[in-house]
């Protein structure tokens, strides 16, 4: 069946277009009688109003276009939830574009965002960004821009993201006054910023309690392998240190601290006894793992939520032509202490 | 700044709209010294057709419309990242939406995508759908359809789906082959297709191996609270057979079998040797939990892959005004045999 149009409406009604249009509108020049007859059609013959048409006329899309480095990813996923969510409340659809870290594919994909018209970008780097020009074409068109999570200092826009030097401190504190003082931190990328971050706050804790800091307990953990890399960093730590050279392990996510997990299980080293772990990110593994493990609640689904909320009221206040104040986020975190420390 | 036009374009160059614009579109009637001072300068604009109003000419999109249950689940993740990649490979791009189980909310995000002029939509039903006219009201409208993962014998359309009644047979007889008799079904709704056929599959490997069905090894998980119901489940398991009265836990899910691990683990109840357990879903963290879970790996990227495949050649046989078969694709399964059988 082909789509119903307007001047179908119209022609079977015999009635003007516009006073079909004006009658779906609730346009108060049209009687209740006419209203009532063409809605009654409208609904008979399933009838949609042609939103594409109408887009065109008030420039208005009413999609939010999302732009995260991969999707499987247990945080990420509860993002988007939020994101989709949030934006759904408020009259948004979501479109939604993965880069798999790609720079190469985030920049098409933010062209492709642009010609689609959509109102408003919700954007999260990958690893591989380090130029920014593709960032700034959409502030240049006038295209609201918020970012989450992975962010750049390079780019002023308004942006989301997890305290991750405060977390770190947090948690490093925590395994501190528990009396540990030979504390290891395994990492990922010190270029991205989230890895940086926790690796500061992991830094400032020690400082704050005048714990030495020893750079031969720094163990990097390669993205997309991290399970494997903390059970061999996790090796290799023993190897390096002795069960007794060490107090307890910091991870800077929580897939890394289960693979340290598995090596000490593996290798009859007593969790928290001989060494406490503490995770970073609050998936669902790290509650069901043995054991279960201490590790940062990151917020997913509320970060989400607020960068939808941030970017709506920059459309409209750009609607408007007020002038826009940029917001930056910081969604705050708890310690989830479990049997891990 | 405010979006260049091609009426920019054409007054800067001092040629006609037209010309601009089959210059764009490399039309052979326009000279390449035209192309290329147009394409010159649209380049340094930063020019963007408007992708809104060309789609009002031409009818196409070119997007697609996703509604999935629920996104923050390790095998939708999985299928959505194999649905945006695959749909981007081929130009289009993915609006999704995510109905949180909820009838109502699935209704009207159809509708939605309808009014968005989408192409083409990839529906997996909520576990409340029950009534089907407002997907037969998009069949209607010659949107087409492909259905994945959770879908309905009610409607004709298209649909992807995992092997389950033959991976549950498959998981089961493999049970038997190693020697079980007395094998646990923990299921979740039996009104849901996915758990109705993996059900079923157990049931034939019973029959096939002549081990009589004994309806008290049946036990039922709620979805949304499948770990704790699979940890309480595994509780009355023991309450009502003893650890002698049951050989192994054939799990309709990963997290339920995570549930019943962490059960038997408190318990001291030795897997497998006093009862061996099979999972479903091969998720990240059946892997990880100790010890490792055999189950079934389900290819979700795979499934994503699919179901674009299927529904961009539906779109474009229906631009080309040909016949759309209908296909029943059952993406193949395989068995994942770790430590816990």
């Amino acid at each position: 069946m082909a789509q119903i149009t307007l001047h179908d409406l119209a022609k079977k009604l015999n009635i003007s277009v516009s006073t079909v249009s004006k009658a779906l509108k609730d346009y108060p020049d049209v009687s209740e009688k006419t209203k009532k007859k063409v809605l009654a059609l409208a609904d008979k013959l399933n009838f949609s109003p042609n939103i594409v048409a109408s887009n065109l006329r008030t420039q208005h899309t009413k999609i939010i276009g999302v732009i995260i480095p991969n999707i499987v990813h247990d945080f990420f996923s509860k993002v988007i939830g939020g994101i989709i969510d949030e934006a759904e409340k408020n009259g948004y659809i979501v479109i939604l574009l993965q880069s798999n870290e790609n720079y190469e594919l985030e920049k098409k994909q933010l062209n492709l965002l642009i010609q689609q018209q959509v109102d408003g970008i919700l954007l999260s780097l990958t690893v591989e960004t380090k130029k920014f020009k593709h960032i700034k074409r959409i502030q240049q068109q006038g295209i609201p821009l918020v970012m989450f999570d992975k962010v750049t200092d390079s780019i002023d826009c308004s942006k989301v993201v997890i305290g991750d030097k405060k977390s770190a401190f947090d948690a490093v504190s925590f395994l501190i006054r528990k009396g540990n003082k030979r504390i290891a931190f395994f990492g990922g990328s010190m270029v991205a910023l989230n890895f940086n971050q926790r690796f500061n706050g992991y830094l400032e804790a020690l400082k704050e309690y005048r714990v030495p800091f020893d750079d031969r307990l720094v163990y990097m953990c390669n993205k997309n392998k991290e399970y494997a890399d903390g059970y061999s960093a996790a090796e290799r730590l023993i190897e390096d240190h002795g069960v007794n050279g060490v107090d307890a392990v910091f991870a800077a996510t929580d897939v890394i601290a289960v693979g340290i997990i598995k090596y000490f299980n593996d290798n009859k080293i007593n969790i928290p006894k001989d060494i406490a772990i503490f995770g970073f990110g609050n998936s669902f593994m790290s509650s069901i793992v043995s054991p279960a493990l201490s590790t940062v609640d990151q917020p997913g689904y509320e970060m989400g939520i607020n960068a939808v909320d941030i970017l709506l009221t920059e459309i409209s206040h750009k609607n408007e032509n007020e002038n826009i104040s940029l917001r930056n986020i910081i969604i705050p975190t708890s310690l989830k202490i479990r049997h891990s420390t």
